[in-house]
């Protein structure tokens, strides 16, 4: 294994240390060393899924057991539509009949949905156990893996209880993209594609450049591609760890994004959902002057050179999203509150420093509908 | 309304103002406005039990509504049983239902299980909505409500699930003592020992002198116990957050009073399991020969006296009690740890300044079978 790579994610809090990701191809292979620097303990739990346990979680038990770590493996079925309340109860009460207390470390280990839920166990079992990302999938790793949100969905919508809940440390290894999916591959580039929207513009392009590197999952690239949108991701939530300022930049996307993949029941990856969002709200933007003319003509292209999808799925109505919207946790005061961008690298901020712009719900609709010019 | 006494708690954090603790007689009535400037908020939801409703929703809606704030009232049937996780989804989905987004204060009303459930919705709301705390019990008014512990329990034991979630403010009126049931009021006697216990003891000799006007609810005397009881409890909190030094301290009585509790099938109330839990502990102490003799046999003479428990239920086993502690929080890397004190007022703290004293199992239950003399 070269040496990785680390980004450091300070914090604001006075007493906190702040963390580090670590980024190293080979990394996984060195996960025990690791654990035992950044964040010792008694013992482990890894809450994982079943595929993921099933391609790697015999390797980790291993590798942790010769450490002389005591580890024991919580996987629930993959997807998610098992980010539930329920599957949160049923892994803390598996890990409480396993004997594990104050003295156990969570290790979160897979995509986004072991990443949220096993942060959320991790925030909640005894009011709070250590946490350590080992992000697997693209999304994960770039952007679910840090910034301390936790958290699992509920029929009324994603991620509407939850918790923050910074780890200790957070270990990516490239090289297990190799077993990921096509699909999911796609889907997490969306966010990267959101990182340079909102943050780069020059990055934007060097993802528009190397597109097929990147699909056919050429390791250097997609390592360069992690550590900037690690970079990116950290420098917005350093700045903001509760999310009132700055971090809610990287909403954009978001508020279509979540409303159009929570009425497809999840048929949509959030990657794909996002991608759809970020086009849709640059027409927003557009239409409400605050966003350049072509933003989303720009984004159209790169997103679907990426194989992503840029519109919304034809048998949706824009009045079921529009009103998806509203329960958003973005929605303050009755108002649905959009992440715009001015333009690539340059986010919208509005009069007196807010962030965030309320868009009425009449301009949403006519937007999604189509009505004017399409971007 | 006489101005309400105000004991600051003081949070650690850089940057956090802390909260205060307002206990003033007939303050019920000024709620509204005190959450106007405490807590204001578009719109607050009320979580509290059934019984606590009937006796005090009305007017508190009433209130509250003329004031011009939005109020949503959320009752679940009180009592222990109901401080699940399920108890937290239906109250989380109910809140969905009617629309609260992140413009909502959460408003914790009743007593320790109203209080730390409607806590821990706050917590996980959204990953997090503001909360008030407005205890209407003894226990929840000077141990419950001021620290910012919330949470819930699950089959396994007590407060196994939840998160620290410091209120806004805490609104304590000790004329609401006036309808609670007398049990419960000595239940919350067991706590303000406790306090005189681990932090003064003169306090303890002023409970001990003013037993009857305790007893008879007499409010002025339940005003002064209630203020003291704060102030101590506000003193540790404000020393140790997260509960990893002092804050140990407040579990004094509580290793073994959780497992009678549990044990019991809540049939004992927590304070009841507490008195039983610090006579316990007492012995335990001075049979490890850190705590003075004749403490044990103080506390029983005060409880006694408070109308409290002072030894196991006779059909309770040791070894079903130690099992039961082994699970607690307080066990670290396989050993029990207890909260012990030297002398009233004087904690024990360990080599090294190590809060917490690990005893062997052995040793706890040659104690509670009664081997050896009885304190
Ligand atoms: N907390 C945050 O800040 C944040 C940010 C973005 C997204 N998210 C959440 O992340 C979730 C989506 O994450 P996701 O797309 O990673 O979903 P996921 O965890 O379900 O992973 C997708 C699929 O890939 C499989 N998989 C994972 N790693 C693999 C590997 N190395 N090889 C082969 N298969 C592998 C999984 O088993 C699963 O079937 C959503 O729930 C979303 O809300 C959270
Ligand atoms: N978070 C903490 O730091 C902390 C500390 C100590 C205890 N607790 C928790 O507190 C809980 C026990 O609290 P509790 O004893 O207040 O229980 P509780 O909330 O169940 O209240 C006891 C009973 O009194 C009724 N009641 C409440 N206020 C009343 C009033 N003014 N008039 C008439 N009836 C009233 C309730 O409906 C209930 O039936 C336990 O779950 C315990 O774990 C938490
Ligand atoms: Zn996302
Ligand atoms: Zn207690």
């Amino acid at each position: 294994m070269s040496t990785p790579h680390r980004v450091k994610v300070s914090l604001p809090e006075a007493n906190s240390r702040g963390y580090e990701v670590l980024v190293g191809s080979g990394l996984f292979a060195s996960l025990a060393t690791a654990l035992s620097r950044f964040c010792p303990a008694h013992r482990y739990a890894v809450v994982t899924d079943d595929r993921v346990a099933e391609l790697y979680a015999v390797r980790l038990s291993r590798m942790l057991h010769s450490a002389g770590h005591r580890t024991d493996v919580f996987a629930f079925t993959s997807g998610e539509a098992q980010k539930t309340r329920e599957t949160w109860s049923l892994v803390s009460d598996a890990m409480m009949e396993s004997g594990c207390g104050r003295d156990t470390a969570v290790i979160a280990f897979g995509g986004g949905v072991p990443g949220d839920l096993g942060g959320f166990v991790a925030a909640t079992y005894m009011r709070g156990l250590p946490l350590v990302q080992v992000p697997t999938t693209l999304l994960a790793m770039i952007d679910a893996s840090v910034g301390g949100k936790t958290g699992v969905d509920t029929p009324a919508g994603k991620n509407l209880v939850g918790a923050f809940h910074q780890p200790q440390c957070v270990l990516i290894d490239p090289e297990m993209l190799q077993t990921l999916p096509d699909a999911h591959l796609r889907s997490g580039m969306a966010e990267a594609v959101k990182h340079g929207a909102i943050a780069d513009a020059e990055y934007l392009d060097w993802i528009e450049d190397n597109v097929e590197s990147l699909l056919a999952a050429d390791p250097q690239a997609l390592s360069r591609l992690i550590m900037r949108s690690v970079e990116i991701k950290a420098e917005i939530v350093a700045s903001d760890v509760m999310e009132c300022g700055p971090r809610k930049l990287l909403n954009f996307g978001h508020t279509i994004g979540h409303a159009v993949e929570t009425l497809s029941g999840y048929a949509l990856l959030h990657g794909e959902a996002v991608a759809v969002g970020m086009v849709e709200e640059a027409r927003i933007g557009e239409r409400a002057g605050v966003t350049a003319a072509g933003t989303s003509a720009r984004l159209r292209r790169v997103l679907t050179r990426l194989g992503l999808p840029t519109s919304l799925p034809i048998d949706f109505g824009a009045d079921a999203v529009v009103q998806h919207t509203r329960l958003d946790k973005k929605a303050r005061a009755g108002r649905v509150e959009y992440s715009l961008i001015q333009d690539f690298g340059r986010p919208f901020i509005g009069p007196a420093g807010v962030w965030g712009h309320p868009v009425a719900d009449e301009t949403v609709a006519e937007v999604l509908a189509g009505v004017g010019s399409r971007g």
